[in-house]
C-alpha cells in the first residue's frame, strides 16, 4: 500500500535497476513515473524518443513494481509553445505567462487541447495495455501556480460559449446579472469581454461565471484525457493527483469522470503558508515540524468525499520541502505517522514524492526517500518502517472491510469558495477558515467525519455540520429537507440566489422552506470589534461577522446581547448567526453531538483519534506523551496506552 | 429637508408609484435618478429609450418629489467602449482600464468629451424645463477610483497642451522644472511624456503640473455640462456629488461654475479605510459603528467651504455598505444623529443613499432605506423620525435665518495635498492627518470652524490656523496680511514655489514679509524617533516631522530641548515648527482661542457641539451618556441636558 | 584628503568663480564635476556646446582645485531616448523603464553602447590632458534605480550570446542546468528567454547566469569606457563611484580595469532603509542620527578591497538626504566623525555630495556642505574643521605610510549573495545580514578586518571568517588550502556547484578536502521556532537556518540538544552548522581571536576602534560619553580618552 514517484529520465540509465529493486526491497509496490517528460518523450515536434521509457517500464516492471503512468502534459516543451505561443495562459491584465517553468499552458487554448489529446493518445496507445500499468494520474495538480483562470484570447472565445450554453439569449444574462446597474448592459454574447482590468469591482456573478465556466474547462480537459486513456488502457484506473487548500476548481466534479481521487500532502508546507486555514501565527510555530493536527485529516476526508470513498496520496512530503515560506524538517516519526494517518483516514495507497532528491533546477531542495547522495534518508527510513508495520494480519483484515460511514458529516462547497472570495465583504474572511473551525471543533471532541458535497444524500449521518452555503441549489434543499438527523446550518448560508443575488425573501431563501428565519442585515466587524452571544450561561466574543435574525416563534438558543437571536432552532435545524469563536463552535458541536448520540470525548491539544473498522488509531502531533483514549479491553496493535512523542497506536476492543 | 436616490429602471415599473407614495408619506422631499442610466436611455447607439423615463418623472413629480437629475456619463455603455476605447482611461503603466464597472472613461478623451456633450444635451434638452425638475447633478463623483489621472495617449497630448498655454516657450519651462539637473531638458512642448513610468522617482513639479492639469480636466469637464445644463434648464441649481477624503482635484475651483456643493457620507467606511486620516487602529475600533466624531463634521464644514454657504448631504450612509474593509451596521440611532449633525453644520437637504437595497450587482451589500424585502430598513425608520422632527416651528426659524460665519478658519488647500503627496520626505506624511491634527483639536474645545481655501477673504473670524501651506500664492499672502487675528502657521508653510522649488530665501518664503523667520533645516522621523518640544511648562515629544528655525529676535514660546526655536511669534502670527502631538496642538488652540477672545470648552471625548443661528446641538458619538455643555437658561428643542448614547440635544438659551 | 561634488551646469555662471574660492577655502582639494551634464554638453544631436564646461573647468582649476571628471552616460537626453526608444531598459515584465529621471539606459542595448563611446571620447578627448583634470569617474553609481538586470529585446539577444560563449553547445547548457526536469530543453540558444514572466519559480541556475551576464555587462560597459578615458587622459586615475549595500554586480570584477574603487556614503538612509542588513526595529531608531556604528565601516573594508587597497568616499552625507523612508538630520559632529571615521580605515579622499542644495528637481531635499540659500550649513561647518585638523602633522605621517593588512579577512562574495537570494530557501534569509552577524561581532571586539573576495590570497592574516559561501571555485579551495591560520565557514557553504546543482556528495562540496564533513540536511526555521545549540557552557536559541552535519571522527565543540554537531572543527577550521545568534557569533570569534593571538576587547555597544598605521581612533556613535580603550602611554592626537556624544579621538602608543 506504499508507492513513489520516480523519474528515470532524470537519472543515467545505469542507476534504474538498482533503484527499482530498492523500491521493492523497502516495500513499496506502485511508482508514478512520466508526468514531467513530454521533452524526453517527443524532443523535436513529432519525432517520438519512446526507447528510454519502453526501457525504464521494462525495469520497474521486472522489479515488481506497478506503474502509474502521468501524461506529460503539464509540461509543454519549448518547442510547442515557440510555435504556437497561443497555448501560454493569460494573467489578470492580459499578459502571457510564459515558458521557463511548468503549466504554462491555458485550458481554453484550442491548440492546446489538441495536443494534449495528440500526447495523451502516443502515451497511452504505447503503454496501455503494459502488464506493469496500473493506473494513470492525467496531467499534474491542476491549477497549482494558478492556473485554473487566464486571460486569454481563448479564454475570451470560450467564456462567450459557455455563457451562450447557459443563456441562451442575452437578455437573460442581462437580467440574471442586474445589468442594467451601472449601465454594464450587453447586447450581444460578442460584447462580453473577461472579468479583468476594470476600473473597480466587478459585478460579482460577471466573476462567479467566469469562476465556474474556468472550473468547467478544468474538468473538460480531464474528461478528455480520460477518454483517450480508457480507450487505451482497459481495467486500468485512472486519478490526478489534487492538491491541498485549493479550491480555484470544483474538485467533486472534475473527479466524476476518475475512479478515484489522489492528493499531494504537504503538511509542514500547508501549515506554515496557507493563509486562508485561519490558523494563528502560534498554531503555525507550534506544529511547525509536525503539521497541524487536523490539515492532513481534512483533506483525507475531503479526498475521501470527492472520490466518492476512494482516494491515494500520490505526493507524500518525506522530509523539508523547497517551496514553503519556511521549510523545516519533518519532526522524528513524523513520516510515519503521516503514512499511518492517511490510511487510518482510508487511504488506499500512500506514495511518497519522490524516490531521490534531484540535485538540480527547481526542486532541488525538495527531500525525497533518498538523499542525492543516494543514501537513504530519514522519511525513507520511516517509511521502510511502515512498509514492514503493513505487513501485520490485523491490517490485512481492516483492508478487506468496507470503509465506514462516519457519524457526522460536514457539507463542503468549492462555489461557497468562490462565492465568499468574490464577495468577502470583510477583509480577512475565508470560507476554508470558516470549515476548519467546525472541523477542528469536531475532531478535538474525537468523532469521525465525511465530508460531503451539497446534493450529496445525507442517510445514515446522525448529525450535519453546514459552515456556509450561500447559494443552495434545490438538490441540496431537497438533501436537507431529507435528513432527519441534527442540522447546524453557518452564517451566509442561502444568502444568494444561482445568479449571485441577495434571496428575494432574503437569506436563508430557500432554506426558510426548512428553518423560517429571516437574516435583515448583516456585518462584518473589525479585528477588535466584537459582539458578545451568550448561549446556555456561556458567553463568548464573536467577531468577523454577525447577522441580525428574524426568528418568529421559533426557540432561541442563544443571544446577543441586544436580544438579537443568535442561536435558533426549528425541529432539527439549527441556525448560528456569528462566525463562532473556537469555544463556541466547540460547544455547538458538544450540543449536537449529545443529543445525536454521538459518541465524543475531548481530547487534548495534540491528540487525534481515527477509526477505519473496528480499529481507533491514535495520532500525537505533540511533544509530549499522551495517554490513548481507549478502555481497559483494549487490544494493541500498534504501540500502547502510552503514546510518545510524534508517535501513534491502534487498537482494537 | 430630506431627499433620497432612487433608480426606477432598477425596479419593475409596478412599484414606482408606491415607491413614490412612500417616499412622500415617509417625509422624503427630494429624489435623485438618472446618473448611471445612459444604457436604459440610449440601448443601441443614437436610438434613445425616453419612455420609462419619461413616466418615471411623471410618477415621482405627482407623488409630490422635487427630482435631481442626473447626467449619465459615470457609466457610459458597452457599445460606445466598443467603438471607441479610445474613451477608455490608462492606468500609471498606460494600460487601459477597461469597461466592467463604472467611471472607464478619461477625462482627456476628445471622444467622450463629446459623446459626454451629446447625451447631457439630449437629457438636459428632454428634462430641462419639466415641473419636477429642481436641480442637476453633474456626472457622478468624479474622480471615483482613482480616475482623475489618466496615464491614456489623448492625456499626453492635452497634457502638452496645457503645459504650452502655462509656459509659452519650452526654455521657461525647462528652467521652471530645473530640467538641466539629470539632463532632463526638452527641446519641444512634444517631448514631454506624462509622468509615467521613469527608472526612479520623477521631478516633482513635473508631477505636480500633472496633477495641476488632471485637476483642471475635472473642472473643465464639470463645466461642460453645467453651460449645456443652464442652457436648457433655466432656474434650476446645479450640483456635482463629491466624495470624503478625497483630493485629487481641485474642488473649490470645480465648484466655482455650480450652485452648491454636495457630498457623499458615509462616516462608517471613512472611519474604518481611509489610511490618510491619521485615525489610529484604537479610534477606528472606538468609532467603528459610529463614524469617528470629526469625520462627517470636516467634510460638512469643507464643503459648506466648497460650495460657497451652500451645500448638501447627496448621499447619507443609511446602514452597512458594501466598499469599506469591514461594513458593521450604524449604532441605533446614529443614522438620526449624522443626519441632524449635518443640518447643524448647514446642510440645505440630506438626501440618503438608497431607496432599497438592490439584490444584484457590484452594490448589492449597502443598505437602503428600504431592505430588498422592500421593508423599512432601521435607517429608514430613522429617517423617517427626523423627517417630523423637522417639522418644528423652531426649526424652521433657524433655516430661514443666514448661515453665520465661525469664529475661527482653517485654511484648506488641495494643491498642499498634492505637493505633500508628490513629496511626503517621510514616510507617513499625510497633509489630511495633519489638518484632522489641528480640526479635532478646535472641535474638542467646541468651537465652529469654517474651512477655507487660500486667497480667500479672512475678514470676520477671530483665529486662523494653517495647518500646512506649502506654496502660497500672491492672493493668500495677501489676505494673511490683510487679517488682523491670531493666525498659526504650521510645517512646510510657504515652503515652495509655484514652480515646487524651494523658496528662495528659505522657507517659509514669502510668509517671511509678515512672519521674519528662516527653516533652515526640516527632518522627517522614523516612529520611535521623537523630538521633546516645551512649550509653557509642559512638553511634548514631538514626531514625523520637526524644523530647525531662524528667528532673529522674534518671540520664542517654545523650543525643542537642543534650544531651537519650536513656537515662534511675530505680533499676531505663530509657526509651529513641529508636527504636533494632540496634546501639543490641543494646547496651542487652547492659548490662541484665550488671546482671541473665542469662548471654548473642553468636551468629553466622545462629544462634539456645533451652532444654527441661536440653535446649539450636541452629538453624542459615545455609548454612554453625556451631558450637554448648556447653561441654566437653555431651552431644550431636541432631547435634555442628559444625552444618551449616540443621542443628540439642541437648546436655545 | 576632502572634496566635493559640484554641478557648475545647474546654476548662474556668475556665482562660479566665489564657489571655486570658498571650496578652496573651506580646504576642500577635489572637485567632481559633469556626471549629469550629456544635455547641457550636447543640447541637440551631434551639436556640441563645450564653452561653459571650457569656463568652468578654467575657473575651478585656477582656484587651485583639482577636477574629477565624469562621463555623463547616467542620463541620456530626451532626443536621444526619442531617436533610439531601444536605449530604454526594461522591467521583468519586458516594459519599457522610460525617460524622466536618469539611468534610463539598458547596459545590453547596442545603440547605446556606440552613443555612450561617442559621448566619452568627446568629453575625454577634450579635457584628458588638461592640468586641472586629476582623474575620471565613469558614469555614475551603476545599478542604482534597479537598472543592472534589464529584460529588453537586445538584453536577450546579449544573454543568447553569452550563454553561447559559456556552454558552446546546447547540450551542455542543458545538462548543466538540469533542463530535463519540467520537460524545459532547448534545441538552441536562440530558443533560450530571458528569465522573465514565468508561471511559477524558474531554474535557479536560468537566473544566475543571467545574473552573471547581467554583472559582465556592468564590468564591459565599464571597461569601454576605461579604454577610451585611458587613451585620451594619460596619467589620471579612472574610478567609479560605487554605492552601500548594492549586490547586483561583482564589484570586485568591474573594479578591476579602474585605478581605485569609490563609493558614496549615506550612513543614515541605509541605516534608516536597508532591509536587507537586518538592522532590528530597536537599532534603526538607536542610530537614526549617527548612522548604525558598522554601516560605513564596514563598506570602507569592502572597498578597499574591492579597490584593491585603495578607496574614496566619492559622496558623503553632508545632512539630511531625500530619498530614505525618513531623513532626519546628522546629530550634531557626526558628518566630522564620518570624515575622520573614513579615513581611519584608509580613504583617500572623503568628498562631499554636493557643494549646495539644489532648490529644484528630485533631489532638491538633498542637504549640501551650503544651503539653498548659500550659508554654509552645519556639514559643511563640520567639513571645515575636518580640513583644518587634516593639517596636522601626525596625519602627515600616517598618509606617508602605507596601508597596513589587518589581522582578519572577512570573505564576501558577490555571488554568493545571488545564490542566497535566488534560492533564499526560507523567508527572511539575506546574506548581508548574515554577513553583518560575523562583521559586528568582529568589531565589536576592536578587531579592525580587511574584506576580500574568495580566490584571493589569505596570507598574512591570523583568521579568516566566511559568513557563506554556497559556491567555491578553484582558486578559493586552493587559498583556504593554503591558509595555516584559523578559519570558521559558515553556513550553505560549499553547498552548490558552479551550475547552481547540490554539491555531488553534498555539502560542503570541495571543502570536504579540507574540512570532511557532510551537510545532510538543511532547515529553515519560522521566526519563533529555534533550535537549541550548546557550546561550552553556554546555550544560544538559534533560528532562521540550522543544518544537520555528519562529521565522522572530528572534534565536535558545539552540539544541537538532539545531539547534533553545531560547530565542528578540523585542525584550523571550523564548520558552523547555524546561523549565529548575536551572542553565538560573538563567542565564536573570541574563542577564534584568542586562539589566534589576535588581540582583541570587548567595546561598549556605541563605540568601534580602528587603526591606521601606528594611530588609533575611536568614534563614538552614542548619545553619552565613553571611554577611549588606550593605555597609560596614549598620546592623544585628537580628543581624549574621554569621548563626548558622536565625537572620536585619535591617539599613538
Amino acid at each position: 500500500m506504499l508507492g513513489v514517484c520516480y523519474y528515470p529520465e532524470q537519472w543515467p540509465e545505469n542507476m534504474w535497476a538498482d533503484d527499482a529493486r530498492r523500491m521493492a526491497d523497502l516495500g513499496l509496490k506502485y511508482v508514478r513515473i512520466g508526468e514531467f517528460a513530454w521533452s524526453a518523450i517527443e524532443p523535436t515536434p513529432g519525432s517520438f524518443n519512446w526507447g528510454w521509457l519502453d526501457r525504464a517500464v521494462e525495469t520497474l516492471g521486472k522489479a515488481g513494481l506497478k506503474i502509474v503512468m502521468g501524461t506529460p502534459t503539464a509540461t509543454p516543451p519549448k518547442w510547442l509553445v515557440d510555435r504556437h505561443p497561443d497555448i501560454l495562459p493569460a494573467d489578470h491584465h492580459g499578459r502571457p505567462r510564459r515558458f521557463g517553468s511548468r503549466r504554462h499552458y491555458c485550458f481554453s487554448s484550442r491548440t492546446f487541447r489538441s495536443e494534449s489529446q495528440r500526447i495523451t493518445d502516443a502515451v497511452a496507445g504505447r503503454y496501455g495495455r503494459h502488464d506493469a500499468v496500473a493506473g494513470w494520474q492525467t496531467d499534474n495538480e491542476f491549477g497549482c501556480h494558478d492556473t485554473v483562470r487566464s486571460y486569454s484570447p481563448d479564454a475570451a472565445v470560450a467564456f462567450r460559449g459557455w455563457l451562450r450554453a447557459r443563456y441562451s439569449d442575452v437578455a437573460a444574462l442581462n437580467a440574471a446579472w442586474g445589468n442594467r446597474f451601472w449601465s454594464m448592459e450587453y447586447r450581444s454574447f460578442d460584447e462580453v469581454d473577461l472579468p479583468m482590468a476594470a476600473v473597480t469591482e466587478l459585478n460579482p456573478i460577471h466573476r462567479l461565471d467566469f469562476f465556474r465556466f474556468s472550473s468547467d474547462q478544468v474538468a473538460n480537459f480531464n474528461a478528455e484525457q480520460v477518454e483517450i486513456i480508457r480507450r487505451h488502457s482497459p481495467g486500468r484506473f485512472v486519478t490526478h493527483n489534487f492538491m491541498g487548500a485549493f479550491l480555484d476548481f470544483d474538485h467533486f466534479k472534475t473527479c466524476e469522470t476518475l475512479d478515484l481521487a489522489s492528493w499531494d500532502s504537504y503538511p509542514l508546507g500547508f501549515t506554515d503558508s496557507l493563509p486562508m486555514t485561519g490558523f494563528t501565527e502560534a498554531e503555525r510555530v507550534r506544529y511547525a515540524t509536525t503539521g497541524h493536527p487536523d490539515i492532513s485529516a481534512f483533506h483525507h476526508d475531503l479526498y475521501r468525499g470527492v472520490g466518492r470513498g476512494r482516494f491515494w496520496i500520490m505526493e507524500q512530503q518525506p522530509g523539508p520541502v523547497n517551496w514553503a515560506l519556511w521549510n523545516p524538517g519533518p519532526a522524528p516519526g513524523i513520516v510515519r505517522l503521516w503514512a499511518w494517518e492517511a490510511l487510518a483516514h482510508g487511504a488506499e495507497v500512500v506514495s511518497f514524492f519522490r524516490w531521490r532528491q534531484a540535485p538540480f533546477a527547481q526542486e532541488q531542495m525538495h527531500a525525497g526517500l533518498n538523499r542525492p547522495d543516494n543514501v537513504l534518508d530519514i522519511g525513507g527510513q520511516e517509511a521502510s518502517v511502515v512498509a514492514k508495520e503493513l505487513g501485520a494480519d490485523w491490517w490485512r483484515e481492516v483492508v478487506a472491510a468496507p470503509t465506514e460511514q462516519a457519524p457526522v458529516a460536514l457539507v463542503f462547497d468549492y462555489e461557497a469558495a468562490w462565492m465568499h472570495a468574490i464577495q468577502p465583504q470583510g477583509r480577512g474572511f475565508s470560507y476554508l477558515a470558516l470549515v476548519f473551525t467546525w472541523y477542528t471543533a469536531l475532531r478535538q471532541k474525537g468523532v469521525d467525519v465525511d465530508i460531503v458535497p451539497p446534493g450529496r444524500s445525507l442517510d445514515g449521518y446522525r448529525a450535519v455540520f453546514v459552515p456556509s452555503l450561500p447559494h443552495i441549489n434545490k438538490r441540496a434543499v431537497q438533501a436537507f429537507g431529507l435528513f432527519g438527523g441534527l442540522t447546524v446550518f453557518g452564517i451566509r448560508t442561502g444568502a444568494k440566489t444561482r445568479d449571485f443575488q441577495i434571496s428575494p425573501n432574503l437569506p436563508p431563501g430557500p432554506l426558510q422552506a426548512l428553518l423560517p428565519i429571516k437574516v435583515s442585515r448583516v456585518e462584518s466587524l473589525r479585528p477588535g470589534v466584537t459582539r458578545e452571544v451568550e448561549v446556555g450561561n456561556r458567553r463568548y466574543d464573536c467577531g468577523q461577522w454577525v447577522e441580525t435574525v428574524e426568528s418568529g416563534n421559533l426557540d432561541v438558543a442563544g443571544r446577543f446581547t441586544n436580544g438579537s437571536p443568535a442561536l435558533v432552532r426549528e425541529t432539527n435545524r439549527f441556525y448560528l448567526a456569528a462566525w463562532p469563536t473556537r469555544e463556541l463552535a466547540s460547544d455547538v458541536v458538544q450540543r449536537v453531538l449529545d443529543e445525536s448520540g454521538v459518541v465524543s470525548m475531548t481530547l487534548p491539544l495534540d491528540l487525534r483519534v481515527r477509526r477505519r473498522g473496528d480499529v481507533t488509531f491514535a495520532f500525537n502531533f505533540g511533544g509530549d506523551s499522551q495517554t490513548a483514549p481507549s478502555d481497559v479491553n483494549a487490544k494493541y496493535l500498534l504501540g500502547a496506552q502510552s503514546i510518545g512523542a510524534h508517535n501513534l497506536s491502534a487498537w482494537k476492543t
